[in-house]
């Protein structure tokens, strides 16, 4: 059989016969990387309002509290728990990314896998692998799909992350190669999720609802439950209905050979990656001319024309919506010279100096500017007109943060749990393929009583 | 603002300010049709293997029983029981059809509502009323996506059919306007399901997802989870992704003057209805010229292109891949001279006379044949070549089930229920708005202990 008349099988055999030994040692080390990030990003949105809400209405329809819910006292079932990693992990926009395709693998990924392996004994082993053939899976149908998929107005996040916990978890139910056929398919089939959605607590509902549709996925394909067998190349499978181009090579093509894992950027900043080249040169312009806000009367950026269609908003008036705001991300550099998840909180775009800053921002798109990139010009009151070219931004692939940075990064987000787990926590990152029990970790993830 | 520009708001707006008292008499009749046939198949289908994977599978993790599933004795939180009320009453392909669109609109709808119902009070007309109006939704945003979205490769029913959940429930929990809003943009995300599906049981996952998730979209409004606002309009939203043509005016204009449960339609045979011609047509010859199936050594159909789109498979296995089958069509109504649920089974499938029959059938794609008919030509071994044009389909809008065969419809569907329930069961469907309370209808779809 041809590729394209085989693909979901062929992907589902090579799932199944994966093993951990024979990944090397480099995407090994960046799988803990991504770990580390997306656990630490998890903790940091594990208090957001989107989280209580989810919490509020759903809570009461959860089954038996078996699951722990990273950053928070309350235990669901494994599904809703799957849920909620999801929605905290990504409501800040602080995870993960691979720039080939945009999206943000571990999240869908590791929450279903955080909740799985909490309820029962999972060795760290099997919990790596599990995660590192999720996220390729994720990026791999994210591959054969890009652009078109994502151009269409799919978050694939939501729409492909489904697929890495389906693979993931089944995984470690140890489906078959037709089960896992029929949760690839079962997977595909909830396959979902709109960028309309942007700007909303509901985009960290797509990497949420994503986790525990998978996992449903692998439950039911584990239990016998069917799917159509071509769920990706099927005339009326995902890529045909939810990409006007594809080349489904990228899916199973050097599987095991060629990881996506080496090619995952973690963000400095809690906002849509596009428009991180602006943050980082107005915080260095900002820096460097120690620029008061209140002199500055004009910033014009060059931005890459993705940035324009992902992040126009120049009228905003809460934190979510800043996060895809390209004026936002000029003022916060330029008037308080940092990126945090301080700076995104809705108090914050109401600041006056920022809405000032915002409302005299001009971003032009430009196809000579890379999507890593970004020229800035500002004009002072006096007449100057500072510049600045910024060739890398700082997190992607050309600049990415060192381990120390990542835990520094990490160890900011981790208010919820108590100091001394910090560094345990990390260690356990660190030295995951060790432990006999990934609740070892996970244990540290949730607060003490109160 | 426009039509396009407020697509989302105004639908939310309308379904807030919609009363019962505002429907015509002769809606109302339809949907207490509607409401019994439904009902009749999801008692059909409440012990399909499909409902006991389900169950098998996700039960474990369900919430605190205090909702009911039609025709089964177990109890599950009301999102688990919503997502089984919508298998069973879909995975027959029993349930009723809107021609303009080919959704199948009351199974998401009634079975969001029906667990809904099973653990409160609802009196009978605000269980009505929903029911329209989720139903009514359904068929708009399925009208303004036709035919792209379907052509596409979307299983409407799950993708469309999550709307008509969200707002149905939406109404029963009172949303506000924005709340309502936010459970269109909360469904919209969740939009899902795959024609490659068919044939499996995954097609009937699709209404019980859907069930579910708009259900969960109404409950995540309530509690202000928030969601995009424009999320049928937006260019990113649910009609610019998931319909390469679409005319939105038909979501909200005439919204309470014009209604599609005036057209919706019944199905005589538990199979995609675009088979129902040949069925129709091949029993009739069968009786007309008492024809012996061993006889036959060719047939050839003309039927509409739509139908070798959807229904071409020859080599089947199993029952489910018979209800997508042209030629299985031909081979019952010929065979058996019947087809019903016992004409779709596994068992039946791979009869032998039936395969032959299946293997000596042509089927040709016409354009000048409706969707409603058939040219079927029969030749004998004695040379006789016998031919039949069917302009009409049994079950079709020209030719609507009565209410009569509607209830015989109904009762044999219901083993799984005491005699002495059906009657009263269909009672309360015909007299559903004086119910003070919708679980005198519920009890009676649930089997006494065993």
């Amino acid at each position: 059989m041809s590729t394209e008349t085989a693909t979901t099988g062929r992907l589902a055999a090579q799932i199944v016969g994966s093993s951990l030994a024979e990944i090397p040692a480099d995407v090994v080390h960046e799988a803990k990387r991504a770990l580390l990030n997306i656990t630490g990003c998890a903790l940091g949105g594990s208090l957001h309002p989107a989280m209580d809400i989810a919490i509020d209405a759903l809570g009461p329809y959860a089954g038996p509290p078996s699951a722990a819910v990273i950053g928070r006292r309350e235990r669901f079932d494994p599904l809703f728990a799957s849920m909620l990693n999801g929605i905290s992990s990504h409501v800040h926009d602080y995870d993960d990314t691979t720039p080939r395709n945009y999206i943000h693998n571990s999240s869908p990924v590791a929450s279903a896998l955080f909740a799985y392996a909490s309820e029962r004994r999972v060795t760290g082993r099997d919990f790596l692998h599990a995660f590192i053939v999720g996220f390729e899976v994720v990026s791999r149908i994210g591959n054969a799909t890009y652009p078109a998929h994502y151009d269409a107005g799919w978050h694939s996040t939501g729409s492909i992350g489904v697929f890495g916990a389906a693979v993931a978890i089944g995984r470690l139910l140890g489906l078959t190669q037709l089960q896992m056929t029929h949760a690839i398919g079962l997977a595909a089939t909830q396959s979902a999720g709109l960028r309309e959605m942007f700007g909303s607590m509901a985009k960290s509902f797509h990497p949420g609802r994503s986790a525990q549709s998978g996992y449903m996925a692998a439950l039911l394909a584990q239990k016998g439950f069917t799917a159509g067998l071509r769920s990706l190349e099927g005339p009326r499978g995902f890529a045909a209905v939810q990409a006007a181009a594809y080349d489904l090579s990228k899916v199973a093509d050097r599987f095991g050979e060629d990881f996506d894992l080496r090619v995952n950027a973690y963000k400095p900043f809690p906002c849509g990656i596009v428009i991180h080249p602006t943050i980082d040169a107005c915080i260095q312009m900002r820096d460097e001319h120690d620029i008061d806000a209140a002199d500055i009367v004009a910033v014009r950026l060059r931005v890459a024309p993705l940035v324009k269609d992902l992040c126009n908003k120049q009228h905003i008036t809460c934190g979510l919506e800043g996060k895809f705001s390209i004026y936002h991300a000029a003022a916060i550099g330029l008037g308080r010279g940092k990126g945090g998840l301080g700076e995104f909180t809705d108090d914050v775009v109401t600041d006056p100096v920022l809405k000032r800053l915002r409302e005299i921002t001009e971003a032009t798109g430009d196809e000579r500017v890379s999507e890593d990139s970004v020229r800035v010009e500002v004009q002072l009151a006096d007449g100057r007109v500072l510049s600045k070219d910024l060739a890398q931004s700082l997190g992607n692939l050309a600049r990415p943060l060192s381990d120390a940075q990542l835990e520094r990064k990490f160890a900011d987000q981790a208010d919820v749990i108590p100091r001394g787990s910090v560094d345990r926590l990390m260690s356990c990152c660190w030295n995951v393929e060790r432990l006999a029990d990934m609740n070892e970790l996970i244990r540290l993830t949730v607060p003490p009583p109160a």
